[in-house]
């Protein structure tokens, strides 16, 4: 007999069908035994009133796997209204020992440390597996979306020769006695491809050698890049990537459905045009507001996105926001200024609930322009060689952004900190498992 | 007016259009010129007669960037059938010198290090842009072919703690103060995801510090990684990988047949079952095919897979062989044994036209056969007990594979070399462009 997930017993009433999974619960009343089977899908209850039965199934403790073959019968009673009766089971791998954290309650009842500590357990809580249902959901969404506009998807190497990018915060590696870089981002290989294929895009990796801690910040995490060519200014960036969130909230809805239940999770909508604000508009809104004068500082500290995210929400009914224009003095070298207003950058942020999500804009795409801000900036042009050469040889007006899936997943889940929606995280102080 | 792609042309004969890309190529006939414009998709040829507009244009080097309106005309004489007339130029970016390789030409006319050296130009050569394009379209098909056999995609941490899944050809970096190193595999991961999802999948980078510099290497490369619970043994992942690269190769055709012809590639057919050779009878046919005793040798030498890859292909009319049954002595840790014959494991090998594409296999799933294994092989436990974790609290019999994205496109096209399917290839000698 072929094996069914629990998600499909509803169709089979009446028959006798084939389950796999763990014993998420085992429930003793007076003369009756409940089962919880988890499978990959979803749960499945299986009533014992076979003493025998009974007996044998107390010797097994939770998340012990098990096959179970069984009738299958409609009891409006039972969750999913769907029951196994007459069940008979085959023990595939015993536990060495009870778990130490129960994965039946609606919600684990440890601290985040120890949940991350025993993430092979926790992980298979409803729950939290859920969270990484999002996740894989909103990947296939940015590359449908993607997809369908053109770009090709890339993979780019994550050791580097130099720490050219921004010169802080990388990790070193020993390579074959030389020393070697994580790469911080795509950023450099995906502006060259722009000169292959025009619009690329990659998922993977990125390192980050922050030496701080705090609940959004991780050391490496999973970015959603993508970059295009031909651009008129950024935002031709900003309207591909409002099409880019709508696909991964569609597909979210489309491929994740039953988890968004198990999460308790309303999506947003993405307007048509997500509301924007000029940067130094945005100061002198916050400056009036809160009585702090913000203006001329060179960025927007979490504060201020939290009550920017709060006003495009009054305002607009948005849970999204752009903020455009930031001043050029924090930007990286790429960076393409405002030509009419060259001390503000052709940059974007996209606030998402208050939180920076994306951060985008167009690049520089001049070979003179990229000599002379390196120069500016005291930074040797020879660790760059192979990238200037894209420059060297004709590129055009361009620029990309950047999402950061593991903040994404936790603004829409409302996650206290990003760690809970990051698989196995790397901070400042773990690194297992 | 809107730009369109090359490969849009045909649908706008009598129209004016608008074009954008790059100087392709320039040659200069008596009174006339015709440019070649390369974009994203393809090329276009463009006359110009106007002498104003020839003597412009002989100002421009080739990988100019360029916006061309023209008339599109149907002419049978041209390439795909289309010129564009009486066109209009538009310079966005000239180079700042003459590219130092043609581009033009059907093959580039370098050496393999020379056109590594300068990727940012030779990537953009119809032919070496094309390999990444089955690389992407390679990529989609596994994910596709996965998916619709409800695998979740994950993606694993780089940055691990221990280097203990082999113990050898890690590279090692500097966390914080601490050593911590890069993944060779996603291996420990998607088993412990295996707990949870029961089916996953991967894309992603790893890395192998191997000292030593063949054509068939790298020191990083793109793993397509799967793994799944709930197999009776390794014949099920065999039959899953069938599905996938039948699907990846299905979806190069439709995703990608425009570069089946630039890189004049005729796809293998998989067969429905791809046959399948035990380890010990390919050893004992070889030392009676070729007179050399291999029996109980613990491996394959290259020279072998060759072999044997000609022998499927006389023998089954297959351009794919697997070989199973390879002994333990060479096998990592957590290889699962065949139960009849222990010195033997339940895993395998596919070869593709003579090279090894996949390694996969059975795992162990009992808590205490890992224990018994790390002692016998005197590992340590402790450097693994996240991963021991997994199988601790319950793990169904599963099993996975992983496939080299860039060793598959070379033996696609039949490279000689795999830093030519890599997109900036990493060797012992080379972290550059």
């Amino acid at each position: 007999m072929d094996r069914i997930w629990s998600t499909e017993l509803v169709q089979h009433v009446g028959e006798r069908v084939r389950l796999a999974g763990w014993l998420h619960r085992l429930r003793k009343l007076s003369s009756v035994c409940f089962l919880v089977l988890r499978d990959s899908k979803g749960l499945a209850q299986i009533v014992i009133d076979d003493p025998d039965s009974i007996i044998q199934l107390e010797q097994f403790y939770h998340e012990s796997v098990l096959i179970v073959e069984g009738l299958v019968v409609a009891e409006p009673q039972a969750p999913g209204g769907i029951e196994i009766h007459h069940p008979v089971f085959e023990l595939l791998a015993q536990p060495s020992e009870p778990p130490p954290i129960d994965l039946f309650r609606p919600r684990l009842k440890a601290h985040l440390p120890t949940i991350l500590d025993h993430a092979s357990l926790t992980l298979r809580h409803p729950y939290h597996r859920a969270l990484f249902r999002l996740a894989s959901a909103s990947m296939a969404g940015f590359r449908a979306a993607l997809g369908a506009l053109g770009f090709v998807e890339i993979q780019t190497p994550k050791i580097i020769s130099s720490a050219s990018e921004s010169g802080a915060n990388v990790f070193a590696l020993d390579y074959f006695g030389r020393t070697a870089y994580l790469a911080q981002s795509p950023q450099l290989y995906k502006q060259i491809m722009v000169g292959v294929f025009e619009r690329v895009f990659e998922v993977g990796p990125v390192f980050r050698a922050e030496p701080h801690a705090t609940t959004r910040h991780l050391n490496e995490y999973v970015s959603l890049d993508l970059e295009m060519g031909f651009i008129r200014d950024h935002h031709e960036v900003m309207a591909v990537l409002t099409q880019v969130l709508t696909t991964m909230i569609n597909t979210i809805q489309t491929e994740a459905a039953d988890v968004l239940a198990v999460l308790n999770v309303a999506l947003p909508q993405v307007p048509e045009k997500i509301p924007c604000v000029f940067f130094s508009d945005a100061q002198d809104m916050l400056s009036k507001a809160t009585g702090e004068d913000v203006r001329g500082e060179p960025d927007l500290a979490p504060a201020h996105e939290i009550w920017l995210g709060q006003w495009a929400l009054r305002e607009y009914g948005s849970d999204f926001l752009f903020v455009e224009g930031y001043p050029m003095s924090k930007r990286p070298f790429y960076t393409h200024p405002n030509p009419s207003r060259p001390t503000y950058s052709n940059s974007f942020d996209l606030l998402f609930r208050g939180l920076e999500l994306v951060t985008g804009g167009q690049r520089l795409h001049l070979y003179d322009d990229y000599l002379a801000v390196l120069a500016a900036k005291r930074m040797e042009s020879e660790p760059l060689a192979g990238y200037l050469e894209a420059f060297k040889y004709g590129m055009p007006p361009h620029g990309g952004c950047a999402i950061g899936l593991e903040r994404w997943v936790a603004q829409l889940v409302g996650a206290q900190n990003v760690r809970e929606t990051t698989l196995f995280p790397r901070d400042l102080h773990r690194l297992t498992p």
